[in-house]
């Protein structure tokens, strides 16, 4: 029996980039924040201190700068792949890449002649988020979005729970449902290869949408509902994803009792509760696609 | 030379209220946390623990939820205002009254068939803020808006600093210029009475839209020089606003230098800092409005 | 081909307890924050929303309140244990748990007359944590820490890294070196059967003294140099251990240049940078230890 | 009537600086946080776009790690009153200086050799602070401590509240107090000169283990009695600090209710609350001192 290295991997994290796309007057900006991580053949480093195979993480942050400055990001899964491709394949010593990558919103500012060219005003909290994971020539890519808030004021019900021991949670046919979606969808539903080309906005656009739109669509029964029937329409009406998965905290909403003061209160008046919060994972997937063995090794919050 | 208790205040701090108007199928959510404190006779418990003038915090927070009930929540001035009157004047040991609420925006989700009813989706990240301070007759309005982030791409320069000590800044005559504006602004320039009854909402929108709309106007040569705008624009255009404060960090974003690998970068690639941030915090006033003592007192961040 | 649920859980996050144990003047004080999740037979209540299944996390809460109630707790992980063992056998529709709790320290408020039996002031910052996962009989305890945050002001070089494309980094001999250690390891080598009874604490304070001293001890060629050390000493002194993995990020603090000014900087003044920051993620396996499936599935920051 | 510039401020915030002093091989971390703000004659960048007095923020930043450079950090007070000295007086139009300091501690790490000579594990959350304003000659110097957290597990009661409407709590005799202490005291009674020259890490040390004994020590029937001895007697036993200021919020740790299911619960488990929670603030000062206009302007949370 011996002690040694197990798997590992490692990098830069969180390297803030915005791109100024000048090309014309109307510039474009895309705001990120960068994980550049490297798996390979690192027991040198590890085990006596020899750094020779080690692409130093100030290296992988110059090179996310340069690598922008040579093409810029049309998107960040587009972005993620060139970089993970920057590496897999050029050294012989690095055999695999994790690139993670999150975007943040702007809009124009509004003026009294139009949307203002090169003045933003940060968008919505939801952040929109990729993952690559590139090994040899498989390519997998997780696209995702999180912090996407949202509240139903009535539409939502919970009852019939079973009352086992330590139950005092009274049934409802009424209630505030509130959730944070964190999202997370695995694109291609086959044996992994080079990643697809697929027009990567667009896709996320609109399942945002639908994410959006099934929450509001669906008079719910439970949060389980709700978040199964989000990412069953996902996976009905994207068939270039395999699977969707997604973490929603319950953001309890208690309607308060003031009837101690003759005062009725029909679902109006609420506390907004921070913690804690139920909190409800699962997965949504076609029956027919095969496992991939460590597809979601390393992400948390889900199952 | 005695020691001795001096100036005080208590409450409840961030009591989190949603309020649903359900008045018709269309509903209106109104999202807020409110920090209620009262002023005024409260030695007796500091200096031996009796409470009989002691409102209990929790008090405090269920005639936040009760009031609510009774009347909605037509602006959070409106009601900070009726916070503040359910104490002053009604007990005898209660002087005064400082109430804070900060309010979150939520837009309609959109669906097929248009904006929904009752689904809801947390807009930006924007805060809207307000805070009243009642000292028996007189009541100050100090209304804000913080977390609003704009950045300009370009149109923004700075240069002709001197070159003191420990100087090492090059100048520049075109950067990316970002900030996260606080603002709060006191209605009323001359003696203190009652509030002034007010159309809060418009002109915390017309507010909020002239300091967006300066910020992407003005071609700046300082962060200085844009704040000023911003505050002489809104002190202009609403003659019942008496002073306006800022404070705008410098959000850095710092041009990558890729030279050594042949790369320009005329001014496409920048690295986002966090820390250290340039700080700048002014007021703007009217030269004819008399000096209100203690107007600003216990509000951070400001001059 | 169809679209169906895939791996499932569900729970109540972060139940905030305090647990206060008076069986003498000298009280003792349990601080933990409590993440209860079932996994089982939940298909009802994702595809038609029948909740007869769903324990309420309601009722999960009430739960970890009762059971600390009726039995104290002793350490987090026995009662993690039994939490889960609360469950599952116990409700065929469950069958498996998942509980996760971290763990705050309080020390003793030193007097004049010594420790104070009842008041306390928060420890270090360092967090201990635990995740319990039972499926049916079968019990994997991995405990940790996070948020233990160390510093070496000399000690430490990095040298001898390849000089690969966009590579600026100078190598150095003396350089400072922080980070905040999260480690889990996970207990036993073998099948997995019922969790061993094992004294948590000690090994827990065991495990923590030697990540500080082999920190200290080490001197460092590479973070990862000094990871390994760390986690092959606890191997080495812990059999009952099996694995344990570690990320820790690398808290850069850059020599600041004060050379244009006439002024060295022998590794006295340090600019301490938030973002980006080094990455090194790792575990530390014995070789013939047999490998199970999933058992760090759905835990983040690890490879 | 005029719109014009009012009271403003600039400078570098968060500047972070880490400084090693190895005059010996037992080396000494100070780890710091500094904010640095010029007040003056700044109205050509406002009004104009002017910068020819307007030291760069970079400057400022510079400074600060020039400085620390020359004659190290021996109390952040000292170097804070010399970074506001070397600039009023120096520029005649920066007419006075802000300087924030704030200090995270480091604990040396247990070896089994004894305390390692350059090897750190962070210590508790509590922060250390100082405020240095310098107008002219008048230095007024504020010191304090945040983020002092600490909880009393009996000896705290509250009852005798009055009834007013929407009163509802409980009265207790014997409940759980916590709290995390925001103190700041001004050094000096009578007129405002030059800072004296104090030993300001024994007052400070002094200060904190005052602050703590009293709230170990007091038998308390509300938090404002407590309060309200711990500023007492840390003004009865440092006669050069001339007033106290403190903010401490009640952080609820509410019984938990397990009687329906048969349980008791004689104050052993509580769930403690994140928002909202009690606020209490309160200066407590020297009946003789003169009182001292602007001196706490711009400080948050402080009546």
């Amino acid at each position: 029996m011996a002690i040694v290295l197990g798997p590992n991997r490692y990098g830069k994290a969180e390297i803030r980039l915005v791109h100024v796309d000048r090309t014309t007057p109307v510039h474009v900006v895309t705001d990120v924040n960068i994980t550049s991580q490297l798996i390979g053949d690192f027991s040198g480093t590890f085990l006596t201190g020899a750094n020779d195979k080690i692409i130093a993480t100030d290296t992988q942050k110059n090179t996310a700068y340069a690598l922008a400055r040579r093409d810029g990001i049309s998107t960040i899964e587009e972005f993620a792949l060139r970089l993970a491709r920057n590496y897999v394949g050029t050294y012989d010593y690095v055999t695999g890449a994790r690139m993670e990558i999150e975007q943040y919103s702007w809009d124009r500012i509004s003026t009294a002649a139009g949307p203002h060219d090169h003045s933003f005003v940060k968008g919505s909290g939801a952040i929109r988020t990729t993952l690559v994971r590139k090994d040899g020539n498989s390519e997998t890519v997780i696209s995702g979005i999180r912090d996407l808030v949202v509240l139903k004021s009535t539409g939502s019900e919970f009852h019939g729970f079973p009352d086992v021991p330590y139950t005092s949670l009274v049934e409802t046919d009424d209630r505030v449902m509130a959730t944070s979606v964190t999202a997370r969808w695995v694109y291609g539903t086959g044996d992994i290869g080079p990643a697809p080309e697929l027009d990567w906005d667009s896709i996320f656009h609109s399942v945002t949408s639908i994410l959006l739109e099934q929450f509001a669509l669906v008079h719910s029964l439970s949060l389980q509902q709700t978040l199964f029937s989000m990412g069953r329409t996902v996976l009905a009406l994207h068939p270039e994803i395999g699977e969707i998965r997604m973490s929603m905290p319950n953001i309890h909403h208690f309607l308060v009792d003031l009837s101690q003061w003759g005062l009725d209160n029909p679902n109006q008046v609420f506390f907004a509760a921070d913690r804690p919060y139920g909190l409800i994972e699962a997965a949504v997937v076609r029956d027919d696609a095969p496992t991939v063995a460590n597809r979601w090794e390393g992400v948390a919050g889900f199952v």
